[in-house]
């Protein structure tokens, strides 16, 4: 598929908007205009689709393709993991109905769980948010390592684990309070940020409300998707300034507990909003009289969210909505309404997931992600076909993501030592090094070809190392480059017929005469791919 | 490599400048500004080698990847074989020295004449042009049809053969004068065009001299390319105006017979120059005085270059450098001087090699491209290495283009009949179909599953029609698609016992047993495989 698309079907699905800056345009002159480069196909896929299908008889089809995708990564970082530019297998399914999505979706998941078990991975699948791409449910393929940007949460007993972006908390239990104090105003020059006030206070951060001003949007209102008609209700009730091109706007306060964090991903979700960025000086001073870092719930007249944790909160500290001032004593319910609660934070030490176990957390690198995508984009798209009695219906899709780059990382990260790489013999550049040691010397070179040609011809892959480099820095480099068996050709051992099978991941030598060598060379191999399922030489 | 690439490198080469419009760049914002999108990676290619290659002792190396291009082309056409953006598998050599770089082009020459037997191709190899990429010797490996959209220029004894961008022309002979008669104005109100005024005039086209006003541009003087030498010469005779940023640009007349056209490859490699574009109106009436279609050589004062086709015509009309007006009794030398007479124009019906042959022309598509670079980018870009004695060296360079795409269109354009494809068996998508004909009839559907798990497990790529499609359509469908090798099972055959196989550039059908089928297929796939020369299944 094209990595230059048209933005039209960008368009289509209103992903121009959710997509926001991570779509790469190209400059505004000539054909270029409107040409944005493929972060992902969904839009091309369901175009080629509508395109050519127009039966159920045509259904369920599954077309893949590598490709490479662009994407504006505000940080690029971690190496392979997050870069502007980079190697992805997408997968796009096509069904009549629900239960041939259940069905693609399951036959598709399985197989993911296939191609990570015979790279060698040891990969868990977790239920995660399906952010900008869609869908209702959506599973991660998660690699545990510290190199990870990624984070996985999860029960001790393993009976839960999520993406932190989704992973949910238990509600906090109410503590109780021994009286509640009257509000109190308090004069805090120019702290603003919840680390400079609670020293300031003597208050502990978990006794403060962080008050972040939002600003979210909301997209195209003719279009009927769930989250639309949850705007279109706020324009009715008069919430919503109206902007240009059918999207609106609102200012909304979002209340955490000082030492928590604000989840985007379940904000979004929970409003239902296309974007969300947290609001500028100006806004924020619009919206609550106040300089930014002085901000509160009490007394103010915008939407006001806030966190679980929050609702349970007594006698907390708070902005004042008035620059330099916090007020003390607040009391969610008695000195602002508490009108919408939700779990709007990301999951930190010591919460507890939905059945109550404990949470831990694991850095780890996501090697696929798998999604029901539903009618989103067939909807949006029409991309439909007529069903056994003549009817139209929309396609019902699910798409399916390998990070083959990540692959190669995470494979790196989890199969190491301090020396370099250990390649897990599937995803192995070469299954077979051989060590050419003293490459001017005849018989040592004769050895090496014929073992190199032996080897090949029985489809093991073999790397021959004949540079003129001293055996020192040869086995450096080898280790360094992590190829799975060594075979080291010299000529102190060849005086005796022998050559040595060395596996990277081992100290053991094995002498043995050439002959030999190759069986248990092919054998070492064979039992490595075996033991991962993997396809046999 | 990279498609997004920082711009700073093509700078460095100035390829910036001599890749034109052909380079996309992303808008001049954050990040994008000053990045571009890789029509070709010499420059990534260098940029590596210069970083990690230090020493003699690392050399030659060769590396390749298959990856995708960008090319701003003003004019996408013919399917897959113009395309902005198109898969390209490309490779770069690496020497000490000449002899090395002979060698590493021999060998990749080599192999690449492997690679396009092997893929079933009628090819030919050509020398030519080298076009942006630069060096001084580059063959083309070209596929004879008429779909293509290159022209094959060769004599009918096989002797020469060039793209038609590079074939040289033969001079013409003196025809000789009867009586030079003198130049005379004739009022040619509006009449621009060669057609036009050779028509109102009794004139042969062959009987005008087209003047082309071009605008030449010489990139950057301070970097000693023969062209820039040139440039600099120009310069100093105070022939160049100069403009901003190091680049120099002079007005040049040329001066092609009126049945002929301009050769602009020939033309910028005459006059060294970076790139070339025709005048515009207004420079045209700078040079001139006269509006466009009125230009000619006598008594014009810019730069002019004369075809060896002009220098022979005798009594020739041409423009009179005042609006609506021609002359006529035109004698290039007597009339104005032949101070720079070259071979500039494309070979045409008639037209003699060199070597005195008659030339013939044939529509053919670019399957390939090979350089000698030599030390163009390694130069520009200081990639250079230690020799034996400690002396600091450029690379000797080499780059190896096969268009991934245009084999496919090629294989098809020279495999094919009214019915579809008819793929050479090894680029063949699948080596046989089976087309299942009564899929509801369990014998007939497990027949077909068997066949086609043998003949997979033996190594033969299989694609099984089980649609549920009446057989009309489906041996059309199997025609057009091209599969080398058909099975068809039936429930009417299948009685006896019997299948069919046939080949898709054949009527023979062959009824056999399924085992039969089975090892039958596998030797013709074995035989047209081993025919050409390709590695076994």
């Amino acid at each position: 598929m094209p990595a230059m698309q048209p933005v039209e079907l960008w368009k289509e699905t209103g992903r121009e908007q959710t997509m926001g800056e991570t779509l790469i345009h190209l400059p505004d002159q000539d054909w270029r205009s409107g040409t944005v480069l493929g972060p992902t196909h969904e839009e091309v896929i369901t175009d080629i689709v509508r395109t050519f299908v127009s039966s159920y008889k045509h259904l369920p089809i599954n077309l893949y393709q590598i490709q490479t995708k662009f994407r504006d990564e505000k940080r690029p970082k971690s190496g392979v993991l997050r870069t502007r530019e980079f190697l992805m297998k997408d997968a796009y399914s096509f069904d009549v109905d629900l239960e041939g999505l259940n069905a693609s979706y399951d036959k598709m998941y399985a197989a993911y769980c296939r191609i990570y078990e015979r790279c060698g991975l040891p990969y868990v699948s977790v239920e995660a948010d399906s952010g900008a791409i869609g869908g209702d449910v959506s599973h991660e393929f998660m690699v545990a390592t510290d190199a990870g940007e990624d984070t996985l949460v999860k029960t001790v007993d393993g009976s839960y684990a999520a993406n932190v972006e989704r992973a949910e908390v238990a509600t906090l239990p109410d503590p109780g309070c021994d009286g509640q104090q009257p509000v109190e105003e308090v004069h805090t020059p120019g702290l603003k940020t919840i680390d400079e006030v609670s020293r300031f206070l003597h208050f502990k951060p978990s006794d403060m409300i962080k008050t972040l001003i939002y600003e979210a949007e909301y997209y195209d209102l003719a279009k009927e998707s769930q989250a639309d008609m949850r705007a279109a209700e706020q324009v009715r009730s008069g919430r919503l300034s109206a902007a240009a091109g059918g999207s609106f706007s609102e200012i909304i306060a979002v209340l955490i507990r000082g030492d928590h964090d604000a989840n985007e991903a379940k904000l979004t979700k929970v409003l239902g909003a296309t974007t969300l960025k947290l609001a500028d000086e100006h806004e924020i001073r619009n919206a609550t009289g106040a300089e930014k870092g002085f901000s509160g719930p009490v007394g103010l007249e915008t939407r006001i969210i806030a966190d679980h944790a929050v609702a349970v909160m007594h006698n907390a500290v708070t902005g004042a909505n008035k620059t330099d001032y916090h007020i003390t004593g607040v009391n969610p319910g008695r000195d602002f309404e508490l009108k919408e609660v939700a779990d709007i934070r990301y999951a930190v030490e010591g919460d507890r997931a939905p059945n109550g176990q404990a949470l831990e957390f694991e850095k780890c690198i996501e090697v696929g992600h798998v999604f029901k995508l539903g009618t989103k984009y067939s909807d949006a798209m029409k991309a439909t076909f007529l069903d056994q009695d003549g009817k139209s219906r929309p396609c019902v899709m699910g798409c399916y993501g390998i990070g083959i780059n990540r692959i190669m990382a995470a494979a790196i990260e989890t199969h190491h030592d301090d020396a370099g790489i250990i390649w897990p013999m599937p995803v192995a550049p070469f299954h077979v090094l051989i060590c050419c040691l003293d490459i001017k010397n005849d018989e040592v070179s004769r050895t090496c070809r014929q073992i190199h040609d032996t080897l090949e011809s029985h489809g093991v892959e073999v790397l021959l190392d004949d540079r003129e480099v001293r055996a020192g820095p040869k086995f450096k480099d080898a280790d360094l480059i992590g190829i799975p068996i060594r075979i080291t050709v010299g000529q102190r051992s060849l005086k005796d017929g022998l050559v040595e099978v060395k596996n990277r991941d081992s100290d053991d030598v094995q002498k043995l005469l050439p002959d030999k060598a190759i069986e248990e060379v092919r054998c070492r191999v064979r039992d490595a791919l075996a033991q991962l399922h993997c396809e046999q030489i």
